[in-house]
């Protein structure tokens, strides 16, 4: 059972996340993890954060000359600016007087609309918002993206490969019957100013960023994750959390600021008639069993399907609006208007990367629940004798 | 920690399912279950199953005099239409002699599209559909809700109610800005042929179910699921799988044929602007702290807000097509039409029905999570105690 | 992830329980629990319960036609009693009236050392003990055996084999290195009077008994399961909650009356000398490496090693005790004895079969999680490929 | 739901573990985890590595100020010993002519008895015990009691506080009536040289260490621990896996070395009569209702039950031995010895530690589940208020 966790603080001395469940023997090294959170800061429409935040990987476990070792994999991602952070947010008692004058310590008292602030201290007892919003803040993906990589390292050796790309940005959307990006897409899409695969509507899209830059807003958008290369029969029909759908669902859902998930044509498909909604079955010249199409988005009855996979997240726009919302000082109990941090105005490209680092980890997760298998070897045996002996594959 | 599980196939003796961390002295009787039961065969648009399909329900443990104990809460609903089924579906070995001439029987080798049918078979090792479909049909639902009836008993004690309605059925759907349902709503809700809210949609809607059944087709369409008097803080933002919004997209993306799923806006919201796409906070004159719009649905952070909490789910059209699908005949490998099953034109109010219940088992979940509690007295005690002791409740 | 629920009162209409992630393709029939089941109810010293207990056993959902179909297995065990318990343990409210002449429905207010009365009453919330007792009952076992079965029934097909035996009842223990018994003793030990290996020391667990009972006392013991035929590399040195080791002990440990649990010579290892405490290696002439003794009882590092695996449990002495113990009556807050109810003197016999059970359930679990597989046949296969892949095997 | 991570390698750069559902507000400093590590290095019989194994205790995220925050806490414990390390173990691969001179790059190919290695090298696919050692290691355990620390933190501040003392090294235990330590007792404890309560017993542990030292062999023992203060409840008999005694064992068996388990008397209750094996109820002058023995180790029918928790495990000698064990070389396959790393005598003492961390994870994390709460003021109200309820308390 792969599962993971992560910790840290967004100006912590670090992120750090530890991965268990992974077999022995997968390729990984630094610098795919560097390379993975390099793409994460990609993207038009990001703050001055994304240029000066460095990420420093080390791996403190897990990992030796290069392969996975069967234990778990712990990967920390340094924060470059922590010495600014090292009174503000240490883990041992400070002089109080010391911190009495620091700007970057002063109490957040006024909660800010659509994040967790104000809910978070009621929760956990606290009259500022610090510790909430270290915790709660976008930062956090960097180690998912981490630990994702080690997932899609995992994916990539049993044929599995991952391409995210960006939808739509606020109201401009690729057109629905637009391509569908391959693997050898990605280096082009991460070129791309937004990752959006249609040329057109990429530059429509970084006109809105710029419009609502201009006008002191912020933008959401949608990000579709599609898996090439799965294997039929991963997840299950016979209960529902064991679902390949659900578990994505959740996958996507439990990222900051998404709203929406979608497999397949999704909502889009609960406007269609039954006749034009599903895939049909036709047996290719050379034996295989194929769908004549991939409105399901590559799973039926909670399972892969050995179709291409396919979701969609909704992302909120950034809640930090430097047209700046109305709330309420708890300290004073007057209304006033929300604190606001440096922040970006679109965010959406680097969601498709956490999406895809998320929608990783639950298949890598799902496939060895499958397949079973301690070394990389020997999941590759067990994947390879089940294609063989299914009819139709 | 809440969890369940339930067994049993479409055309068994029982469905049975067994829910375990229940606390002690909450009200729970047969007829609840009945009740609960009877709501998931509404609908206009339903076929013949569901007014012969009757629901015998025994509790089999966890409940005495009417209070639950403390212990598992297993819930068995009958099959009245077993006898016809118990050679067909025997667990002991039956005689092949006497199955060779049960048409019930025959192998059923021509897999639906947008079924589990063929991956099933591929996952399993079966060379006949029947063992898939008997477990991944939506005849499995009935348990689900069965159990969300003990979770609603609960949350319903805790002050929280749940109202579910159809907002969609094919590309009719309610307005963007309908009222929404209230708890005192729910009789009207169930009268309507759709369990829509909004009388002119529901006639539409009607017209809709009419016209696909002419045509031989099925429709599918978007329910909503509300929570009333949920407590701020439920669920968190300090680790994705605990927050409540990942949680109940698992639980509602893992009906079955939910292909989308939504909380508040949803993908509504990634189209709009920073400053349309949040909830300020302001304070109502009994000093409480309050939203000003519902656009999150209730959920901040991963967490309850203290709000109306708002999740929506959409459903693709029933995949037994009557105008029969394209398939592969696979034991003769030839190019085939699917079985067809006795079907449903549209089973969308029922989905509302069984999202509902899928709500109140994750926002029970989530509940004891939080409060703890082993009798209902406790868990209310520490529920009272959070409430008094938080600011701006 | 093999995982599964039991539900049900001592005194209910049924026990009933689910086990979910079982492959598809495994024999299992309805005679194969009943034997099961019988095979619990046996040893010199039971009471009269054992023998009017007739167990009902009918299959729910997950098997057909003799083999599992993949999806959750419900058993359940019925109470052949229920006509006498109806009215008292009826889930539905019943008429007071109806319940006050009852001597059945009577409040247990006298908590029995021992058991769970008392703390269960302060937990729930009880001013009775009844609701504690019904469910705290080792009755409950009878569903653990239930789905042990399902789980012996696997690990046989890939050639795994159980035995449980006693070794001790009160002060009678057999001799420390008596010789273990192999799956061809299983009947015999099934006819020994206390299921022990050694007739010597059988006749006097027998002796020991018949003291006991004379003298208005119970008695404990020590059972001991093996398993023949476990692959190498089940469980995981990797982290603590994959240890087979931790979680054997957890599941012996949480069976009632259990206090104490051993892998391999356990507690007299730890009084050994290191160069005496360990199983060391050598080649056996056809070339596979072996261990040169038994003390390690299987497990190194958290992982099977490919030798018989063994694992013992002690129970104490059964807690109603005729001779009855002291306690406090919790309606008037006297000094009092404790209830005593109809009981056996000694139930180690029966705690073999139920241990048995426990360590199927949980080496099923394990196998199937190192080996993945969704058919019988996927699931031998990984296992071929894997033993035909390791060195020294 | 307490659940936690560790990761990391004997002669990696450091051991990080993370720990998630803690709640926020409890105390807790890099002191407290220094101090819980320097006793884990403590006892008589240790090698040299004890002594140079400096403790490098960074939180990495989770506290703030001397407080925890709510969210997941992870603590690095970096290894003095790195640079040393650092090409062999080194994430990225390494230039291989660097390494082909390096001694301790050298492939460890003669299995060691009573270790992981061998299993370890079939299950993940190694031809070298390094990558198994590195992670069986029972170096892993200062990340445990580093975690464990944040527990007992928490314990203590809910009036629960925990000793662990050594009973027996070897052949030489303490007597079975001997007095049991308090929290008051820990400091003496502490300055035992092998951590015994019992001057007499510790004095011939000495000897005992000392011939076996003289000999070449290596000592096991057995350790208790005790925990002070428990509100009854905790645990439930309602399912096997909620059982504490279940959990406690697993969390005991699980550390490395350990073969047996014991609640209270153990496998000495099991030899005992009914009425001689039961802790009776008496009620006090003030009222409340209390156990007249602690026979039981203060759990019955799962459940702490108010008075004093006591556990026990039994670890095997140090599988090490410098009289050296017969193993095959697996990359010659001729019979040889084992590889003879440097080693301590006897690490029953540091044990004893270990066991307390696992302890103190366990009774967290099922106080928590009992009680919930996310702050610490919450979960002392929510106990407050139970204790207040219940009676006889």
């Amino acid at each position: 059972m792969l599962r993971w966790l992560t910790a840290g603080e967004s100006h912590g001395p670090a992120l750090v996340g530890i991965i268990e469940g992974m077999p022995a023997g997968v390729p990984l090294i630094t610098d795919d993890v560097k390379k993975a959170l390099a793409r994460r800061r990609l993207g038009y429409g990001r703050g001055a954060r994304m240029k000066f935040e460095q990420d420093e990987v080390t791996f403190l476990g897990g990992v030796r000359h290069g392969l996975t070792q069967g234990g778990p994999i712990a990967i920390q991602v340094g924060n470059t600016e922590w010495p600014k952070w090292e009174k503000v947010m240490s883990a041992d008692p400070v002089d109080p007087a010391e911190l009495a004058n620091m700007a970057r310590n002063a109490p957040l008292t006024r909660p800010r609309p659509g994040h967790a602030d104000f809910t978070g201290m009621q929760k956990y007892g606290f009259d500022d918002a610090r510790p909430v919003l270290e915790r709660a803040s976008a930062r956090e993906t960097a180690e998912r993206v981490a630990l994702g990589t080690a997932a899609a390292n995992f994916l990539r050796e049993v044929s599995v490969e991952l391409v995210s790309h960006t939808t739509a940005v606020g109201t401009v959307a690729a057109p629905v019957d637009a391509a569908l990006p391959l693997p050898s897409d990605v280096e082009a899409l991460d070129a791309d100013p937004l990752r959006c695969f249609d040329a057109t509507t990429s530059a429509a899209m970084v006109a809105e960023v710029d419009a609502a830059h201009k006008e002191g807003e912020t933008l959401g958008g949608v990000v579709e994750v599609l898996a090439y290369g799965m294997p039929p029969g991963v997840g299950s029909y016979v209960h529902w959390d064991r679902r390949l759908d659900a578990r994505l669902a959740a996958a996507l859902m439990g990222i900051q600021a998404i709203k929406g998930v979608e497999v397949g044509d999704g909502f889009l498909t609960a406007s269609r008639r039954g006749s034009a909604a599903h895939d049909e079955l036709q047996r290719n010249e050379d034996g295989t069993i194929v769908r004549t199409s991939g409105r399901a988005g590559g799973i039926e009855g909670g399972m892969s399907i050995g179709e291409t996979l396919r979701v969609r997240a909704a992302m909120k726009p950034i809640a930090t609006v430097p047209r700046a919302l109305k709330t309420i000082d708890v300290a004073s109990g007057e209304a006033t208007t929300a604190h606001h941090q440096r922040s970006d105005v679109c965010a959406v490209p680097a969601a498709g990367v956490v999406a895809e680092a998320m929608v990783a980890l639950v298949l890598a997760q799902a496939v060895l629940e499958k397949f079973g298998g301690d070394s990389l070897a020997e999941v590759k045996r067990n994947i390879d004798s089940y294609r063989a002996a299914i009819p139709g594959n």
